[in-house]
């Protein structure tokens, strides 16, 4: 195996070029409005499975994109996603991205009421009294709020549910799914996703507004 | 589907029961001194392919565990994986996360030398002159400057090699596999690998000295 002499400009176009292609090669078609997203998410994981697990609302991706126009924030449930988001594309638009987790009020209202702090960095989240995407790559529990908090009249601008992990995950992005509240919805059907996940979601949608 | 009960304390150990458990029933045994290391990828990306593609050179987890007692930093190649390694933990036995990614000098370099940011931090770490364990999630380039690093006399404590992605990323992970130096790698073989993975294989070493 040799290694490839390529200039550091033309890496991530030729990733994404080798991802399409392979993409074609398997037979899959992706959607215009959502396939940039789903490729970006293969870009983060090396992982095809993506393309069959992705799940977007009608319209997600072009109601995610007129809420970040209209300066909605997003507010995730991991410091690693936070880290990945583009902040400074979103602060173009007026946006800011939050992450509750380590506050130390949530950590303490978490422990007295045993609830996750995920859960916990919802409810405050939602009290922020600004439109929001929620871009979730952990906490099940935070999936599970949001659907409590949505039963109860809040409207997310759009849930990003990519969880990971094994307890509650698949349930909770159901849940999601199958909200009955019109709230758009990019959810990673089963047991992936992540943190990094998240953060390519939210940038495929901020790199088809500003690059 | 139903939502379980279960208390945040529980939902950790829960999980990595019922990975181990899948494990098993996959007839897949996991050496003592790797397991809780794969496990903990596992954990992080519900992908159980890890369990085939990680390879730990001789006494890798050992190595990389004195490194941390004699104080290591860790330098990694993305601001997603210095988030979420457990610098606190870290920090008890006197080594510091370093993430030289968004460092304007390096950037500047970079530009000038028509190289990565990736390539030009590694040279910046190299130089620190304490300790190293490096973690590297996302850029290929990284691992082929530490081989250049190593072949002019470098030794890093531990390479932890997980670059994810489709353009030289596989070859140069196998420059780490190959490496001729005696220098301990823990390496995940293939395309798959990221900033996530590259944190939860840094935890699962820190989480074995102190939790």
């Amino acid at each position: 195996m040799e290694i490839k002499h390529i200039l550091p400009s033309d890496i991530e176009k030729t990733s994404l070029g080798i991802i399409k292609q392979e993409l074609t090669q398997m037979g899959k078609t992706l959607p215009d409005d959502t396939e940039a997203t789903v490729i970006r998410v293969i870009h983060t994981t090396a992982d095809f499975e993506y393309a069959d697990t992705m799940m977007f609302s009608e319209g997600a991706v072009e109601k995610g994109l007129e809420a970040i126009k209209n300066g909605a924030h997003i507010v995730t449930d991991t410091n690693m996603a936070l880290s990945g988001i583009s902040k400074k594309t979103l602060a173009r638009f007026g946006g800011e991205v939050h992450c509750f987790m380590a506050d130390e009020e949530v950590a303490k209202e978490a422990k007295e009421r045993n609830v996750t702090r995920a859960y916990v960095s919802m409810e405050k989240a939602a009290k922020l009294g600004v439109p929001i995407i929620y871009a979730i790559g952990n906490a099940p529990t935070a999936l599970i709020k949001l659907k409590e908090l949505m039963d109860e009249g809040y409207r997310p601008e759009l849930i990003i549910g990519v969880s990971v992990g094994f307890v509650n995950v698949v349930e909770a992005k159901e849940l999601i799914i199958n909200n009955d509240k019109d709230v758009p919805y990019i959810v990673n059907r089963g047991r992936k996703g992540g943190s990094g996940v998240a953060a390519a979601i939210c940038n495929s949608l901020l790199y088809k507004l500003y690059r």
